[in-house]
């Protein structure tokens, strides 16, 4: 087992990450610097994964990291932002050694180059304790045209990108408390959607402009549905038949839909649109080769109003991930 | 013992702490906004504190956040940038509570109002590990005006601020180790020093446009000499006697001057000038009430030499806190 020394591991690993930004100063000085002068305003979020809560020790920790990257992208995305530069804080786990953290390395470059985004800074630390990934992310917006979860009007219609509920099967099937029937496509669609998250980052930068509010669904549909609606002040209505299903969850009847809205780590977006843009709402879907579903309507009042496909009101016990 | 959940932490301890930030958007958003339209370029670092390892459990809590934000406020002022806003990620420890947390935002609170800084986002999450605190510091700086470790030249004077080893003095303390024939009052000095560094931001500011070269003392004096002398190209040469010591580690016999320079923690600013401007570093020190001190000079080489008041070098088996 071989370990390098802090300045070691800097060089070696992570300072080919900074190369492309050169406001990282090849990760050399105090701290990094951003140049503003393209006159757009900065997005900042900071979002961490702890081994053994948000990702499994056995997962590949190329793909943890390149999760812990995903999560703080798809916060972005849900602003509307183009994503620029990360710090990575990364506590190495007790076992770690120059292989792990050249997986973690090589997990972040490939995302790097598909998401646009140069390491800039950080710090590695070591304590008797699982790995922690604790990532900020910097995007860039035009001034006032931010996405917020604040904006939608009554009458809005609500949709959602992608599928929802995949990221809770694949977890429970690397647990193994599912899946067992499921086709072995499924079944690892399912994980790949756990494991590695798809940040909407496009649709999230086409929907300036079009979307009237927005939030990424990590804590669950309904939740998340509830923080927009709490938001914007109005109240959000469901329909349950509507919400889009992958072949993977339609394919487990053990997993009732109750249970798919109030599943985490979907990473999908969130949005509502005055009803006059469907079509500039179909144009994003088009332009960006990503499915968005209609899915209910913002309405006078508060909370979550989630119905079945009578019209009837389907009640949740709770409606999210409870975090702690 | 009384535990509230993320989103009542958030709003009950976290929230107060963002309100002077309208980007903040009061932490009810995806993500945080900066706005750019003071034509000025941002600084970024991150850095993490874990309990055991960076502070000792038995630190106030109060102060273990205090110290995590003023070591990202040290890096921005070895910038020369003016600190704005933060994001923290706080891994709450196995056995916290609410009065754990408040103490933690309290702290919090009392160094935004010292510093000027505000809370602009974050996530705290929950593992079976001690608790950690990582922090992503944002501050403000003119184009091309940063303070930078590469912009020394040979002949430059080299001065630090304050006094130097006083936390590992305070850390020995603590652990029990030294300082039982210190006066209480020396005692307490150096304990000070270790649990609650003073970043010297109004330092930093103020040496923009004066110093030629800048880095924090985090590392360990002759450490981060070695840093801004490698980045700089050339060797920095530094006077062990005019080292500035304070008066509860002058009181330390068992505490050797070479144990002194390699100790890490200080938080000082190392920085050079060229001789012609020693009026202004003067002003400098008279502007902001802080101690500075000459202790070399950058010379043609590499590395750093050190010597002693007869002229003769000082050999270190090691330089500094070897991280991991």
């Amino acid at each position: 087992m071989s370990r390098s020394g802090e300045f070691e591991m800097i060089a070696r690993f992570f300072a080919p990450l900074a190369a492309t930004y050169r406001g990282a100063l090849k990760l050399t000085d105090d701290a990094a610097i951003i140049d503003t002068s393209d006159g757009l305003d900065r997005v900042v979020t900071s979002d961490a994964m702890i081994e053994g809560v948000h990702f499994l020790k056995s997962d590949p920790p190329r793909r943890a990291a390149r999760k812990a990257l995903r999560v703080n992208l798809s916060d972005l995305a849900a602003m509307g932002a183009v994503p620029e530069a990360y710090t990575l804080v990364l506590q190495v786990p007790q076992d770690y050694d120059d292989d792990w953290i050249g997986e973690i390395a090589q997990g972040l470059k490939e995302d790097q180059a598909q998401f646009g985004i140069a390491l800039i800074g950080g710090d590695t630390v070591s304590a008797d304790a699982p790995a922690v990934l604790s990532i900020t992310a910097i995007g860039k917006i035009e001034p006032g045209r931010a996405l917020r979860r604040s904006g939608a009007g009554a009458g809005d219609d609500i949709y959602v990108t992608g599928t929802i509920g995949d990221a809770k099967l694949g977890l429970d099937i690397l647990r193994e408390a599912a899946g067992t029937q499921l086709r072995e496509t499924d079944r690892q669609a399912a994980i790949d959607r756990y494991q590695l998250p798809e940040p909407r980052t496009a649709v999230g930068e086409t929907l300036v402009g079009v979307a009237s509010a927005c939030i990424d669904v990590s804590d669950g549909l309904v939740a998340d549905a509830h923080h927009l609606a709490e938001e914007s002040g109005l109240q959000a209505r469901l329909a349950l038949h509507k919400v889009p299903w992958s072949s993977a969850v339609d394919s487990s009847p053990d997993y009732p839909e109750k249970a798919r809205v109030i599943a985490g780590d979907d990473y999908e977006l969130l949005f509502t649109a005055p009803a006059g843009r469907r079509d500039a709402v179909a144009g994003v879907a088009r332009d960006t080769g990503v499915r968005v579903t209609r899915i209910g309507r913002m309405s006078r009042g508060d909370g979550v109003l989630v119905v079945d496909d009578a019209g009837d009101p389907v009640t949740f016990e709770r409606t999210g991930y409870q975090h702690r």
